[in-house]
């Protein structure tokens, strides 16, 4: 008898109810904002979608991020002030549609059932794949991690919103990071009363969503 | 007759088995390097591959993402000494670890269905939810864009590789890019012979990744 080589045995495949499921979990993902009242998420499935989001590509395989739990009612309260500073210094920055931005519902930090940061790692001096695009590269892998973690949030019927408006400097004392390290975001995590129709931002008509030819370029004649 | 408000419309919910189809992909999807002759997609699977990729988030529906089809056996041959460049000077950069590099497998330019660029677009000046962090919530919403499209592609049976390994602007300047936008990678997309069991740089002793439990950070006292 032999022993079957690993490249001899088939790769797994996908059949078309699997591939439906994939593609409905990408279409119906939504950045979230509102949220439900909810006691925090069990153990085993604040676990699982966090391996979710660790089973991302990393550039080298530097797994760059980090994930800190702050969902106790103290950590909401200290967090809020920051976010909202930043919310306050981005209505201005918009000037005329400054107020309009205000009615809008940018975060969900004290209603949702768990809040997460998600936070770069100090540089660990990977040079694979990342030789002249170091940090771009460590960023996009944390974001692959974070976008696992929504497409399996979604399929838990879970809401994730990514805040991203603090000042990072303040955000990164607030939590202590060490140095080197770099907050990418607060995450919003939890049960939410509906997910939006289309994305947020153009259900309240703030922003229109532009179609995929226009994200296609021609390549240029060679 | 009233006509339900969009709200009284529950969302869709995603059943054990879609969840299970969700994970799987997360699971099994590789970052691919070793892809089999094939000939080029059909225009129909390489649209809904992309339409997943535009499904992404993106900071203030930014949208930043483009894409440029090089799969012409011309492009393959007119890009491949780009990354070739920046292999040497990485193997050159690893020192003492440079051959061992030397060996690996770090692109399948030449042997992928389709070959893509993924471009970041000069920046359009959006100032919702990036007004500290703009270049990185740019990075990041791209980088989500691709791991749809590489968790759709793993759904459709295809590996994906992202290849990083290129001096930017000399990229940019192969690509005629406009002033202002970024080539992030180039992504090798088509059949393999199988997927990895494991990610490559493990498979092959490079690096070995490390579990959940080591990117899990406490909070400091409040």
């Amino acid at each position: 008898m032999t022993t079957p080589s690993p490249s001899a045995d088939p790769s797994p495949l996908f059949d078309a109810a699997e591939r439906a499921a994939v593609y409905r979990a990408i279409a119906l993902r939504r950045d979230m904002r509102h949220f439900m009242p909810s006691p925090p998420l069990p153990d085993e499935l604040l676990e699982r979608l966090l391996q979710a989001a660790h089973a991302a590509p990393s550039v080298g395989l530097m797994q760059p991020w980090r994930f800190m739990r702050l969902s106790s009612p103290a950590w909401r309260e200290r967090l809020f002030p920051i976010v909202e500073a930043e919310r306050q210094r981005t209505a201005a920055a918009l000037d005329e549609r400054g107020a309009e931005f205000l009615r809008l519902k940018v975060e969900g930090l004290r209603d949702c059932a768990e809040l997460l940061a998600v936070v770069l790692a100090p540089d660990d001096g990977t040079v694979f794949g990342r030789l002249s695009q170091p940090r771009e590269m460590a960023w996009c892998s944390a974001a692959c991690a974070v976008q696992n973690l929504w497409l399996a949030a979604r399929a838990e019927n879970l809401g994730l919103g990514w805040v991203s408006m603090f000042d990072p400097p303040e955000l990164a004392r607030a939590l202590a990071l060490p140095e080197g390290a770099e907050p990418l975001g607060l995450l919003c995590l939890g049960p939410v009363p509906r997910f939006y129709d289309q994305p947020m931002l153009e259900e309240t008509g703030w922003r229109h969503a532009r179609p995929l030819r226009e994200m296609l370029m021609a390549p240029p004649p060679l």
